[in-house]
């Protein structure tokens, strides 16, 4: 029996996460950094613990506090969330040493995966089909295993994840310079510079898969994840059904994910990520051994709860269904709302001054703020995930836009006019789209993408050209005052400040 | 084509319409009394009209300002949402006669149902089961039909809904006070003093079935919702499915809601009310000719836009999906958040000061405010409806429980910790309840439903303690300042006020 959790993470993910134990009758323990001090995880949370100062590394990132915090707390168990400490298959060892349940993967399994050329070796003995590819501990062996394996070719750091690390390399002249930088910013990254190189595959989709086993050796698929629009390598809005996938084509994936889960001794939940080419076949990307990001579109489409299911496994139950129970229902989407300014993808960190998130039928908020919240420059910026559910793929989308235009949220810059443009371009609409599709489309989607800070008076005087508009439309109506915010649209609410400024 | 709808209601059901109606790319046209000038329908909506004073005769129950505002605006259609003019008739026809399309039934069937009298002799002409009952245009008929159908007997009023005007009569001695108050109430209340008898059904369940056809003839049932946790006569938690019916009793009622509605050429969505007997009998309590507070758990289990399928059926669409495609799944149950006093249920309008909805998996907050917004004391007090799904009943409970926890509202009086008692009742848990549940269990879920002002300090005393006890419980966590909100409970920062003061 598990009775009292402690939560190793923040932000939305530990509110998610509180949320299910406290459906579960569990009490949740929170960690927070002294930055993190008034956030809506810590208040939302039954007890919580200070463990260091801002910096992940005194805090979140720190096992023995961590440890500490959950020996103080008393709690049974830890659920790691996802980024920090998740994937450290030594704090999962470390758990395990002291008698904490660990709400995740065995320590092994994690091991196992946590490397990506020993996770392609051991997939590849499973039968999940892989890229070509192979070693690169020398600038010389990376040319040899690319002229095997014909260019292009990525360079990829071994111990590496979200993009970190990569590096596209279209001929031989590219090599060695590629190599290098890749190299150090491995080392730099993930504290290991080894890398090694994969066939590039040309205009891919990022597919993946979910599974979700038990301590018995039972182990299913929840279906796919289109998590193809990224920008900088990190999803931005992922969705399901992936919108070119057929039925039979999943089923082969899912098939193969969980054949690789169990080859290795996986239980709890965790991802199988490929990438899809347009001819139809798929490759191995890499293993997430955690609870991802995207995780609510899955729980849309099929009713279950992750993380709920991730403690009932934790605690040595079966899994609640056979994969033949697992059933599929219409089409979900998620949007990641960052505190960051469109221009560049920088964050953009500050205070939340107003906050209205979307609400109503079939939308869901995942948030880690309130409104008056302050949301610090140590941490990921996003603000809260935005996901949708509709009967089909048009309904969701049509619903998203709704939800994203009824967003509103000032003090910080956000990408929700992105998300707006995205949602209505005609071929994310009609699900033609790769991993590509950003970079491809930045003078639509990001629109001002250009525009520098010298360049401001036009920017400027556009809103004051859609707030002139937005005042008229006001006008027509009776007796309604133009100070009444609800007649702007959130783009102009969000930056009116720069016009009046 | 259906391109822009006025919206002739206010409040939560005015926001939830227009969310549609975005989704639906149609432009939403909101009224507004003057006290409602700053609602959240108003500034959700793409135009708002003033249509006159708060009082409702003045300004929402006033077809003709509500048809000047629908021609000023070029609005093609009028969703009349719940209450105000949505079962009037006349309205209807007005609409017709203006060339506006009415989203809601043809007037003829809205007439034809709305006399509760004529309603009952048309169903039972249709073979819908009707409580053995009749006329009782004076106190001897009244008598009369008593003997007839046997004590104990219910006056009702027969162009009445809510509740008012009805009557429970054990015997003879107490039919001519009886009558007289319900005649004089039902007066009062719908301008019209005719009265009926009904058999009264002891201990019975309210179950209704949610119906919707389109102007071709179709007509399919949505399944049922159990609506018998009522105080004086209104609803305030509903649920499916219905804890005790089987799959076949639902069929049954269902087949007879759609023959009964297709008898009447009703179109649009509508309602079959019934009683449920112990026994598993059931009777025709009247028909809602209009889309009813409680529709949300219907879209939880269906995965129907309610509201979406009214809009495209008035503007002559075929329905959406025939009998056999409407597949229900898991379990829903809404909760109605009132500004009210928990003791006495006497309304409690004023400013919210806080107010931080629930959020989260499966959980759906239909709101009709902002914090900082005014419950006016003009209209029905109704802040907002909670709802959630789950994949069985006991799911969906802890669910509700967790979301009424994280739900916050300072400033105003609310009946949050009703529902918390009411979901943690055992009986409430077993599913064994019928409409007189809230008044034989007063004790248990108002807990100091005798607390008078002179008995304040008793009740500041109670608070005072779990307000120490929270605190206790923050001092055993680090660096938690006790001005830090977020570690008492919902329950005691809501009555928080009353102790300081």
């Amino acid at each position: 029996m598990i009775r009292k959790v402690l939560i190793a993470n923040r932000g939305e993910i530990a509110v998610r996460i509180i949320r299910t134990l406290h459906e579960m009758g569990i009490a949740a323990v929170a960690i927070y950094s002294e930055a993190d001090r008034k956030s809506l995880h810590v208040r939302l949370a039954d007890e919580a613990y200070c463990i260091g100062p801002a910096p992940a590394r005194e805090s979140y990132l720190s096992i023995e506090r961590v440890l500490d915090a959950a020996r103080k707390s008393g709690a049974d168990a830890i659920h790691p969330g996802y980024g920090f400490l998740s994937e450290k298959s030594e704090f999962a060892e470390a758990c395990e040493r002291a008698g904490i349940v660990f709400i995740g993967p065995p320590s092994r399994a994690m091991a196992a995966m946590g490397s990506k050329t020993a996770a392609r070796a051991k997939m590849a003995a499973a039968g999940v089909p892989i890229t070509p590819g192979g070693d690169a501990s020398t600038v010389e062996e990376a040319r040899a295993t690319a002229e095997r394996v014909g260019y292009p070719v990525l360079i990829k750091a071994a111990m590496g994840g979200g993009g970190k690390g990569m590096r596209l390399v279209h001929n031989a002249d590219e090599m060695p310079s590629a190599f290098e930088r890749a190299q150090s910013e491995a080392a730099r990254a993930f504290g290991d510079p080894t890398v090694y190189i994969e066939k590039a595959i040309l205009r891919p989709r990022h597919v993946e898969i979910q599974v979700i086993g038990d301590r018995h050796g039972n182990m299913v698929h929840l279906f796919e994840r289109d998590c193809s629009i990224q920008r900088r390598h990190q999803k931005v809005v992922e969705e399901t059904p992936c919108p070119v996938a057929t039925p039979e084509l999943i089923r082969r994936m899912g098939e193969v994910a969980v054949k690789g889960a169990l080859s290795v001794g996986y239980f709890s939940a965790g991802t199988f990520e490929f990438l899809l080419g347009e001819d139809g076949s798929f490759y191995f990307l890499e293993m997430n051994t955690r609870l991802q990001v995207e995780h609510p579109v899955t729980e849309w489409i099929t009713g279950t709860d992750l993380v709920a299911e991730m403690v009932r496994v934790a605690a040595g139950e079966q899994l609640s269904w056979r994969q033949e129970e697992i059933v599929r229902r219409g089409a979900s989407i998620e949007c990641r709302i960052y505190a960051e300014d469109p221009i560049g993808f920088l964050p953009s960190p500050g205070k939340i001054e107003a906050l209205r998130v979307p609400a109503g039928p079939w939308v869901r908020d995942d948030g880690g703020f309130y409104e008056g919240a302050t949301v610090p420059s140590h941490y990921d910026p996003l603000v809260s995930k935005v996901s949708v559910w509709g009967p089909d793929r048009k309904t969701a989308i049509q619903r998203m836009r709704r939800a994203l235009s009824e967003y509103v949220v000032t003090g910080i810059k956000t990408n929700i006019v992105f998300h707006e443009k995205l949602l209505a371009h005609p071929a994310f609409v009609e699900g033609r789209y790769t991993t590509g599709f950003i970079e491809e489309n930045k003078e639509t989607l990001l629109g001002y993408s250009d525009v520098r800070e010298e360049d401001e008076a036009t920017l400027a005087a556009a809103i004051a050209v859609a707030a002139a508009r937005a005042e008229r439309k006001a006008q027509r109506t009776e007796g309604q005052a133009l100070e009444d915010r609800g007649r702007l649209s959130p783009w102009v609410e969000q930056h009116r400040g720069r016009v009046l400024r």
